[in-house]
């Protein structure tokens, strides 16, 4: 599969390809992007530029910020902690994405910076952490993850980054759940539709066109009450994922990659780079 | 989702449960299992059960093979350095499990490390290496692989663990290649059937009875030439995973995760534990 690394941008540099299919750095902004407009980035987006991916003045970037579409920019001047870019030309147009949540119970750190990255590939729209009874962690550095959704949605061409929520309570979050939103809860014990059962089902019931949530309890699972109470939601469709007892990165995991497989936009592909 | 801790199995020894069920800890030995047997522990496996998990004389642990079941044991003699258990009665028979192999190019340390580990608990049945044209890792530890792999095992309720194969070149798997086994090849560019479809038309077709084997190329994808060979092979299936650029071990565990739910075990349980 193909991680477009910095090494990239630089080979690309002495090939023959048009200019946009150039840039195989992408960068997400916060600014508006438009033909004829000027970016600016901040200290660690110039350092990034200049001292990772080495590059200068002239030389190209995509931009990305969520609404806009993709563009490609030019370096106009890159100093020690400033950088501003010139946005060129439109790469590819903003386009819908699926609408899926991943509401998880936090974990260790490790596992916990994995998963983001994986449910970032695999196109969560927002990144949902929730204390159940039996989570164990007691903080969740939010900007953190941020910043790890951000990097992963750079590098594997998504044209959004995934909202990170704060933590909230699960029994908060039911007494606010979204009446059209509707929820995959990954139930390791009692009863539970084949996760590839439940999904066939749901698609032939047009069931993609809504709003989703992918839900998975902490390590040590659901305490058997929240169990009981989320099965008895209108909106939850338990499923199982096999026979295997799959630690919560797993779980997310497994259950988002069938979801948009069979539910979200599986059927899309990567854009052609010409490469 | 449920990862058994080790304090799960000291706070286990107060409830009431049956003995069967207590037995949180599951470790796996290369001896055959049977009623009245003795199996000894190594070095590791000794300083496992005293200092890590503070277990006795007289405490149960269970104990597999990937042959014979699963057993519970007791722990006769505990010492530095050895270990010596009781094998005491059959919690689980031995089950067939889905013949799935990963073929993957090695990535680096820490992906690698954690894409055993999920490859594991979605039940492949051996890893497989493969050096390709892009590869740039240019070693890989498969004793490394194999303790991840076992320790991975032990935690998910397989009653196997998988074989970790040393790494071959591409080509040569290619030409040795077993004539009924089929192969799920992550396509991330030219023509691919997206996931849901092909699964869907190899699990009407009866595709599930079959050997497979899931692909994945190195970061940077599979090399033109690489992906035009395996496209022609009779046994392989291209297929897409959406419109993102999956990373390798993002890519192989999506893939395995639609596998093991449509072609594979995704539609059993969990053993039941009595929680």
């Amino acid at each position: 599969m193909c991680l477009p690394c910095p090494a990239d941008n630089r080979l690309e540099r002495g090939k023959s390809k048009p200019v946009s299919e150039r840039a195989a750095t992408r960068l997400h902004v916060t600014e508006p992007l438009a033909a004829g407009g000027v970016v600016g980035l901040d200290h660690q987006g110039a350092h990034y530029l200049r001292s990772v991916l080495r590059l200068n003045r002239g030389d190209h970037v995509a931009l990305f910020n969520g609404a806009d579409g993709e563009w490609l920019a030019r370096i106009e001047g890159l100093g020690k902690g400033w950088a501003s870019l010139a946005v060129v030309e439109l790469r590819r147009p903003q386009a819908p994405e699926p609408d899926v949540w991943l509401v998880f119970a936090p974990i260790k750190r490790a596992r916990l910076d994995f998963m983001v990255e994986k449910a970032t590939e695999l196109g969560v729209s927002v990144l949902q952490p929730v204390w159940t009874q039996h989570t164990d962690v007691t903080r969740v550095n939010t900007e953190r993850l941020a910043a790890n959704a951000r990097e992963a949605a750079e590098q594997c061409e998504r044209l959004t980054v995934p909202a990170v929520r704060e933590p909230e309570r699960l029994t908060d979050l039911l007494d606010g759940w979204p009446a059209t939103r509707r929820a995959l809860l990954c139930a390791e014990t009692g009863a539970a539709q084949p996760v590839a059962d439940a999904l066939s089902g749901l698609a032939a019931e047009g069931a993609g066109d809504a709003p989703w949530a992918v839900m998975t309890g902490p390590e040590g699972g659901f305490h058997a009450g929240e169990l009981d109470a989320l099965r008895r939601l209108p909106f939850v469709t338990p499923v199982g994922l096999g026979p295997r007892v799959l630690r919560t990165d797993t779980a997310a995991l497994a259950a988002l990659a069938c979801w948009q497989a069979w539910l979200g936009d599986g059927r899309q592909r990567p854009p052609d780079r010409g490469a």
